[in-house]
């Protein structure tokens, strides 16, 4: 029986230099240099590189590396070096090598793979160390954004995902059948429930995950995806923009903080996202389609922004960019016409830089019962259903407004990705349920 | 125009002693008393008292005071002061009064009201301090779980809702048709896809909603509700008793901390919550039969511990009780029989104390593959959808285990409430959908 040493994480291996600890996780690289043999291991917190020398550690140990294979679990064991040479920074002299499962041929080899083929063992490809930091740096992300709201007094309200209308058209819904209930469908968005919370206790957001059987095959579109919402009551949209602006770099600041040596993996330039301050570029959706018309870009005042005109438009800018007062009949109904011009709507969305494309959109919401009845009449939208949200307005209406930021999107952006299929665990895609 | 001064929360009145601020909200409750006017207003943040004197606020705003109703919202300015008698402890001398919307006759009265009323009105009931109160306290709740992985080095796997098999059967699962690639069904948990992240971060945790379409109807019952589940590779159960342990006892000592305000507000007695200390009391399901008989309960060793069983024998106790090792033939197909009585599963459930039933399940899991293939075969489970999850036992596979607890019977424990329909903003149930 071998004596017993610490357990430890790759992560606290600069606490136990010149000791000797246990390490247990798996082969991440193996390769062999005369009578010395090196073992390369990840336990999901860092990487480490073990030393065999021949004679230092048990005969059976030192054979046992024989039978190692890329990915096979073991526990090694022996003293801690730093080594700035080895992956990871730490070497261990190892003293005892014990497999604990030795892999089969693993799918994924040190070579291109093509995408339809990792996606399909995402399971196993997030493994990789350049999944492992996405997830990582999505970690971060989502803890920003509940830190952001928590600190400035927000309450976290979930807002249910069986909703029993679909308010603005079921098309892109999922459906299912609500026990004897008739049709429930899947939330696109908590917003409406966030406005009645937000008439109870001021301020409140909701971060879950939101549904579109949509069959839009863009590298920014998921059929499920995370989104965090926030609602506050007396907020206007200039409220709204100041808000937002400061959520964002919030985040931005807390991922380039905590998150460098993942950034470094992903081979994410941080110039970009140091380069993200404040003020964020504001501009009205009217300014915009004049600069973008200067451009080149060919689009009639009214026009929606389509996926090339935000990449265009944000390729304009360092900084996300605001862009506000979209035409009002292109929008929900719910959002409020501007006084200034009711055929504007007090709205906007952010544009992220680098051709990233949208992230957020917000609005002021329309507080006037006869108003927003009108509003359904227009968007041919059943009344009975929304009663609820109509209540909002009959007892003790008050200016509001919100937002909603897509996690994968924003996840993509900060570390870099062409897809957002990569920014989410387990993707959902038009094509794609498994695993 | 009047004068401009700061529009504050009620929650900060304390900085402002002496000084003249604005406060925007909702009437929460009127009275006059001679020639003085009361307005009770809450803002989400507190409640605070204004007064109003004839002539020290000019007339209009004096006689607004008379359109006011329940839940009408308003502006007042007033001179701050301490006031202990004041509901919420501060009193404004009020100086203005701006009326933002009349309510209309507010369907919630200060008498009592039938449940289903209250729940048909649930976007307004979430107005009322006691609602408010637990909706804080599932805020920090939630809040607790995720700074506890989080400082544990647990990384955040968001896992996915819509699933392509139903791998336990689809009698409990909502089921949609997903685009065109066959039906997809909602997740009953993050589970099988926690290990695979597990396989490659080492630890992890995800927290979303997860829904069951059971035809339940009892206090602990919701056809959606938020699930928190972590898993961690090389944990035995032992480790998994330890790790829940402290779980546990971290949020309720960080609720009692942080939310004394509002556990005072719903009436909860705080001291069986006090009471609650390491180690908790750990139970074989075999010795737990035995103290259940004793007691007169009449049941078999291999019967599950339904409600009543469970209610039965968290009474015997102060601190939560960890049940360990129930019969293997009940339990699901991933659960690792225990080596020492191959017809136990290395699993737990914990029951909070005072008959609030089970908050938490776990399990060590099998790892092994032609184990783990023999029980699907013993489940009639088809392997092919499962390909997948098999891969973890054939590339590397370790001991590992995992659980995960439920938010609203928990929050509904710490809260002392009936039911657990009042614990979740907006409660779905086999009869209730709406709003």
């Amino acid at each position: 029986m071998s004596e017993y040493f610490p357990i430890v994480e790759i992560s606290r291996l600069s606490r136990y230099i010149g000791q000797q600890v246990s390490l247990r996780g798996w082969v991440a690289h193996l390769r062999s240099s005369g009578k010395i043999r090196f073992v390369v291991m990840r336990d999901g917190s860092g990487l480490a590189q073990g030393v065999l020398v021949k004679g230092h550690l048990p005969e059976k140990d030192f054979d046992a590396f024989e039978d190692l294979t890329l990915e096979s679990s073991l526990q090694l064991t022996g003293l801690v070096q730093a080594e700035p040479r080895a992956p990871g920074g730490y070497e261990l002299q190892v003293t005892g090598l014990t497999p604990i499962h030795i892999a089969q041929e693993y799918p994924i080899q040190p070579k291109e793979h093509g995408v339809g083929f990792l996606m399909d063992q995402r399971h196993l490809w997030l493994r990789s160390p350049r999944q492992q930091a996405i997830m990582r740096v999505r970690d971060e992300v989502c803890r920003a954004c509940r830190d952001f709201f928590h600190d400035r007094g927000f309450v976290l309200i979930d807002t249910p995902i069986l909703t029993p209308t679909a308010c603005e058209g079921t098309t892109n819904l999922f459906e299912t059948d609500y026990l004897d209930r008739g049709k429930a469908y899947l939330s696109q968005s908590g917003q409406l429930y966030l406005e009645a919370a937000a008439m109870a206790l001021g301020k409140v957001y909701c971060f879950g995950p939101t549904f579109r059987a949509e069959k839009s095959k863009t590298r920014r579109h998921l059929t499920e995806f995370w989104m965090v919402e926030a609602e506050a009551a007396f907020y206007t949209l200039e409220d709204l923009l100041n808000l937002v602006e400061d959520f964002v770099r919030f985040i931005v600041v807390r991922v380039l903080a905590n998150r460098e040596p993942e950034l470094t993996l992903l081979e994410r330039d941080p110039a970009p996202l140091e380069a993200v301050a404040r003020p964020f570029p504001r501009i009205s959706y009217t300014d915009a389609v004049a600069k973008l018309r200067e451009q080149g870009v060919e689009m009639a005042w009214g026009d929606d922004l389509g996926g090339d005109e935000e990449t265009a438009l944000s390729r304009m800018f360092d900084a996300p960019v605001m862009v506000h007062r979209y035409p009002r009949q292109a929008k929900a109904f719910y959002m409020k016409a501007d006084p200034d011009n009711p055929d504007l709507a007090l709205c906007v969305d952010m544009l992220a830089p680098e051709g990233y494309g949208e992230i957020i959109g917000g609005s002021q919401r329309e507080d006037d019962l006869e108003i927003l009845l009108e509003r359904l009449r227009e968007h041919n939208l059943p009344r009975e259903p929304l009663e609820w949200y109509l209540d909002l307005r009959r007892y003790g209406s008050v200016p509001h407004s919100g937002f909603g930021l897509g996690i994968e999107r924003t996840v993509a952006w900060l570390c870099g990705l062409k897809h957002v299929r990569e920014a989410i665990p387990f993707p959902r895609l038009i094509d794609r349920l498994y695993p």
